[in-house]
């Protein structure tokens, strides 16, 4: 089945904003082993838009347009849906009613142009939108079924998931269960990973499980795609195949599907009553904001000092005496972080203390990471250099630090080589 | 003129990556007066690339594809530009050269595998790429001139402004010099600074200024464009329309074009020897972390100090007393700096302390903020309201506890009302 996505509007189309919408409707059809073939991006014309919507129609199966569905009069793309398939627009009674409910429940009365919103071709399908007022719909144009979605992202995505793609889906004949299962790594390269679970895909028998990546430094994201008659016969199916990536990956998993590195630290630490500080240098306060706003947090973050100071960090943990001078190593970062904890009576304290190459920025500047975390029971350490930029750096060495406290949590080494260190 | 672009490569196509390079474009394009019309994104497939060149080279006068120029197997532009021109490919000799010198000068050898990326359509102009091994290419197809640049975004970049766009404002006879003014201020929105500069554009007699915007919560950027012919020309015709718009947005312009807030804050207190303190509450960390890691902070960034306790912030900052329990105040945040600037010995200290509503986050989900600017003359203090969810708060504090800083900074108000907030 050949899909293609159009997006509409003159803000996608200058620029002024970027395409998200449209990298996330793909993922989203990946993710349940449908691809799009073709996007188009026009803005709102009526021209482009009508050429746009006959030759996909020549072209596709199904397409699906994003955008151009609010009150204002740039918002085109019923108008020339229903010129491209040949139809009136008709004023649908049943969304005005919708809509005008919409507004009672917030104790507000509908404006007069939103009545634009009911305006659809009189061949349309409506598509519910139970978050906004602009109306789904589907049409068919030429050889293909079009799908018509919101620009705000989250009306988008709910219509997407909720009501496009089960079509698709009944649509392409692929009348399977889908699953996907991810894995959230940090410290291996997408091609070594990709060694590393060499030969995973032929364990399941009939192919029914496809391996992805998605690379955003400093994480990797490796995803099992899973078909199966039902829910159950693809639980069945991937449950080993689970394993085996658990096994191989082992240590360096540090969430899956839904967590994030964030969550499973501020989890760890809730499941014993524990709580947190945080000294950091170059990162400057970076490691801290990862996780000190959010929901939860309030009860478990205790404290973050940041400076490029040494002597700053020493003096803002209560630590006596001036830093030793010369290279940077594990004893300062465990004396700092033994500080930070007696200090604000945490349970834990992660210390992230950064050497800087000197220098301009360049692909080859570097930095020295010590980083320690701190218990009633003890400290332990690591140190570790990282090459690629100061920016880089930078988000190697939040990430590290994060991901060390995440396995002393855990029980797990919190050294071990990873493939963006040089040693 | 009409300008399409085409977007290649399967990482876009399937959303792995979003692509910026389109927006990117885009927007250089508007900034020097050209406009995209139309933008196709289609993945490493040749039907689908010959069928893309073919329809641009119909409708267009000029095509910018990206991407497709690299050495692997799935790299496919030249191939298909010379498909889709009707020539032959053939090795160009000047361009290997420049290849074989480029690794020369790394010290490496350059792979086989390469020398694909000097194979050029015979009837090719080369567009010079003096940072990578993908070489650009102009071309015609149709009745269009297509421009072939490179995925990697520093390399377009590059290419784009120093290459394409002079071929672009050539051929489209807008012979004349362009000029792009930027603003960047915080605290008025889109639609207000638009009613401010009203009658703007009509301040030059031949019309050849032109206003723009492009939000990013919390800032705005206001453009103006200016054509004139040369730069001289250009120069005399934006200044009095510059120092009208420095004249309505006043206090609210916190930097002007490549400038940035932090950066802005960072040259003023560099400029009298100064040094910064900062303490935080909700914001964990992510205004130190704004500043603290630039270029030229390590002499600057003294301390910051984060924790959403209000009593560990006091413990941090050496504040005697346990804070006062109720509603936060304007004289809680004063406390706060003025004992985070006698703690560390700073010149500046900026606190900024919020107390967030109860309740799940939503779209009226709103925050208090009181934020202080302690120096050795004296303190300085705001309260605000901000509603909108969760994050908009905590952006919206952010930029706020910067902005003001930057404001005392300049000798300007630390309050005025802005459009983001509830009184």
């Amino acid at each position: 089945m050949r899909i293609e996505v159009i997006c509409t509007g003159d803000e996608v189309l200058t620029g002024k904003i970027v395409n998200t919408n449209f990298s996330y409707i793909s993922q989203k059809l990946e993710d349940v082993g449908l691809a799009v073939q073709w996007e188009t991006t026009v803005g709102d014309d009526r021209e482009n838009l009508l050429k746009a919507f006959q030759l996909a129609g020549q072209r596709a199966d199904a397409v699906i347009v994003n955008g151009g569905l609010g009150p204002t009069v740039d918002d085109l793309s019923q108008e020339i849906a229903a010129q491209a398939a040949g139809v009136e627009l008709a004023l649908n009674e049943q969304w005005l009613t919708t809509m005008e409910e919409f507004f009672r429940k917030r104790s507000r009365v509908m404006p007069a142009n939103n009545k634009k919103q009911a305006m659809l071709p009189t061949t349309a399908e409506v598509i519910d939108n139970p978050i906004g007022t602009a109306c789904g719909f589907a049409i068919d144009i030429g050889r293909a079924r079009f799908f018509f979605t919101p620009g705000v992202p989250r009306e988008l995505r709910r219509m997407l998931e909720e009501q496009v793609i089960p079509r698709l889906l009944a649509k392409s004949g692929l009348q399977t269960a889908i699953f996907l299962k991810r894995f959230h790594s940090y410290g291996l390269g997408e091609s070594h990973v990709d060694a590393l679970l060499t030969g995973l895909e032929e364990m399941s028998p009939d192919r029914s499980v496809k391996l992805g990546f998605r690379a955003h430094y400093p994480q990797l994201e490796t995803k099992l795609t899973v078909r199966g008659r039902d829910m159950d016969d693809v639980r069945a199916k991937v449950a080993p195949i689970e394993q085996e990536v658990r096994k191989r990956l082992g240590n360096f998993i540090m969430a899956e599907d839904e967590q994030t590195l964030e969550g499973v630290i501020l989890k760890e630490l809730a499941s014993r009553g524990g709580s947190l500080a945080i000294a950091e240098t170059f990162t400057s306060g970076q490691i801290a904001a990862r996780l000190g706003h959010l929901p939860g947090a309030e009860k478990i973050f205790r404290r973050g000092v940041a400076s490029r100071d040494l002597a700053e960090v020493f003096a803002g943990v209560g630590l006596e005496g001036a830093p030793a001078t010369g290279e940077l190593t594990r004893e300062t970062a465990e004396a700092v972080a033994a500080a930070a904890r007696r200090r604000t009576g945490a349970s834990h304290a992660l210390a992230v203390l950064i050497d800087l190459d000197d220098g301009p920025d360049r692909i080859d500047f570097g930095g020295t990471i010590c980083l320690a975390i701190a218990t009633e029971q003890g400290v332990d350490s690591r140190r570790s250099r990282i090459l690629g930029g100061r920016e880089w750096v930078r988000l190697g060495a939040c990430e590290m630090g994060l991901d060390c406290l995440r396995r002393h949590l855990q029980g797990l080494p919190v050294y071990e080589r990873i493939d963006f260190e040089k040693t």
